[in-house]
């Protein structure tokens, strides 16, 4: 029962110009609010009182500096500079110049989780420089900010898994690419077998960003210390594919713009994911490999091929976990869901997401539509709310944790 | 038989120096060259004709472009800024302002390798922002400058070995701490022992950049293809450590200055390496876990690390490889060397590399000087030169190529 190409590739072309518009700092056409620095009075000295190096800092650098309460402070040396300011989300804080041609701003507390920082010195965007890298449409300058009340992200003193950078020849793009494998606590020392979660990422990042900016790896780890899950392999993969020759998949054209997929490159994923990266996991990893014992999820994009992949392929996942997948406005179930009682049985979680405000506003309420409308037609879905968080990781670190949890008890 | 605490301070001392000034593009106290933009005639299109996005541009971006040959085209849209350079080692090439305020750079072949490129806007430094981003001294932006002749460390249609990232409580830092491990190809598939190599990165990179820049999994898969070296388990740890309550190790002081390593810090690494990784590595891996089947290599401060520690733990290690070490002028043979048979019949391999110019010039002439008066000692020591490169990357994916196939063949 496939869902059409058609669908696939309007749902996928939304999930793409959704990312776009909500991933992007602060686009050309938006104007952001530009705010002052909130110098406190006298201005202290690094590494002393409240103020130390952040989290993601890294190693050489002394700034940014930060308070436990997660104010930040942001300093940079540029005597020739007309103006210096710093980017998070929609806003910009301007930097004040000393006598000595350094530059500094003192910012508020940004609220839980990942804060990209861009700084603009006279208008030209450069990743905030003392800060550790991650790919979020392009390489960017990203704070942890603290979450107070959320610590099932943290690196506990708990056993903890593997991440495993895995290299494998696709027969559909005819090349070898690189996909990330979570395997539980304890893997190595026994001979079970495990069931799989593949975990996709949204049409900003790659293929590392669900264990680099998402932890995914430490909320598997918490969550099975505390035997809230049970032990799984999960494989991250890269949601981009084209065929050979055709134009490489999740580029920008010119002016930066990100062009829908085409059909092709739609198609590739899911023939790359079915044909190639499972039977690689199941020949490579010690998988229970049947349906019952796979699941997908993914954010965003991810997400959307989540919703599209899993549906056309019941006969391989049994959980389907969309997290801020922009769905549109779907006018009509597709037709697995049309056998309320067939589906209920085979789909053992029908898992719908989204933050509760901002960038992920309109994908909240078009996913909250559809989860009544399935309710409605006596489907068995779930809608997660993360509250107060956008189209952020902070929504999909907490999805993964309320997710993680459903799967495999059946 | 223990190199005194002393010796080990100045040998790290002198690898922290040697790399800062190697290893930073152009210090200020260094005036760059600058150098013309080498514009072709007339300004070639984008993926048109010879020129292609490069290897290291991200997915998302549009420029650098490259061509076959290694020439590069940067571009940088900063309307308002009244110069844009960029710096390639210790050189700057300028970039030319179009009508509508984009500004483009054509450089030639930068010799071969991993080259660091920062983008400097009116003297303020960004890493080059189409570029991948790896650590070396901060987040910098690198180019994959072609290397006629050398496909050694190409993504080859052979098995690959997996790396994996996996995370250890240290009872000298008493801090959770990430380490790569690759595991041959079939590590999976078989119950076979491995010998282990503990592989460590220079005073300017971390854990990941073995793999990350030095392509050193590609290596060692290509080398198991051909069947020059015998499968093994490569460990790549962080080269800094600090005990509890002392400050951290591998920081900059004010001013940007990297400090000397304190005693503290340098037998801190040395403690942990021995007492909590090769435990942890012997515990979770299934390695051959005695001296004959264990050797240590590094890089730089990593090459100072191997001679010192390896020297002082010849009950652990059978094999030392230094690559680029600044062992500095050493007047009289480290202990365990006056007995030369003794050594010979423990030590497999005594093996010391550099390149051949520019930065590692000083520390090729030291390492050769050390190698020629333990060879008249009668000590079976071997001295690796790379060609016409720096301290640099090249130099290093050379001595691993050359170093790997000499392991475990006793």
């Amino acid at each position: 029962m496939p869902i059409p190409i058609r669908l696939s590739v309007l749902l996928l072309t939304a999930a793409l110009s959704a990312t776009t518009h909500a991933q992007t700092t602060a686009p050309a056409a938006t104007q952001p609010t530009l705010l002052p620095s909130l110098k406190p009075d006298p201005t202290p000295a690094p590494n002393a009182g409240e103020w130390h190096k952040a989290s993601t800092t890294h190693r050489q650098a002394t700034f940014p500096q930060t308070t436990d309460d997660g104010r930040y402070w942001f300093q940079l040396s540029a005597p020739n500079a007309k103006s210096v300011q710093v980017g998070i989300g929609n806003r910009r804080y301007a930097y004040e110049k000393d006598a000595s041609g350094t530059w500094n701003a003192f910012i508020p507390y940004q609220g839980p989780g990942v804060k990209y920082v861009t700084v603009y010195v006279d208008g030209v965007p450069m990743p905030e420089p003392g800060t550790d890298i991650f790919y979020s449409n392009g390489w960017k300058a990203a704070l942890e900010s603290p979450a107070p009340g959320e610590d099932y992200y943290a690196t506990k003193d708990v056993p903890h898994g593997d991440v495993r950078e895995h290299w494998f020849k696709s027969t559909v793009t005819g090349t070898y690419r690189r996909m990330f494998i979570y395997t539980p606590p304890g893997y190595d020392d026994t001979t079970i077998r495990y069931p799989v979660l593949y975990l996709q990422h949204g049409a900003g990042e790659m293929e590392q960003e669900w264990t680099h900016s998402g932890l995914a790896n430490f909320i598997l780890d918490n969550l099975l210390a505390e035997k809230k899950a049970v032990p799984m392999i999960v494989v991250m993969n890269n949601g981009f594919a084209n065929r050979p020759g055709e134009p490489p998949a999740g580029a920008r054209g010119p002016g930066g713009a990100r062009g829908p997929a085409n059909p092709s490159q739609v198609t590739a994923f899911e023939e790359m994911l079915i044909k190639d990266v499972i039977p690689d996991i199941d020949s490579h990893f010690r998988t229970l490999a049947d349906r019952d014992h796979r699941a997908m999820a993914g954010l965003s994009m991810g997400g959307g091929q989540t919703f599209n992949i899993g549906l056309r392929h019941l006969d391989t996942f049994s959980y389907l976990g969309m997290f801020s997948a922009p769905l549109g406005n779907i006018n009509t179930l597709p037709e697995p869901l049309n056998d309320a009682a067939a589906f209920n049985q085979r789909v053992h979680a029908f898992w719908f997401s989204a933050g509760t405000t901002g960038s992920d506003l309109t994908i909240h309420n078009n996913a909250r539509a559809f989860v009544d409308k399935a309710t409605q037609a006596g489907i068995h879905a779930t809608f997660f709310e993360s509250p107060d968080t956008q189209h952020e990781w902070q929504t999909w670190r907490r999805s993964l944790h309320a997710f993680v949890p459903l799967l495999f008890k059946q």
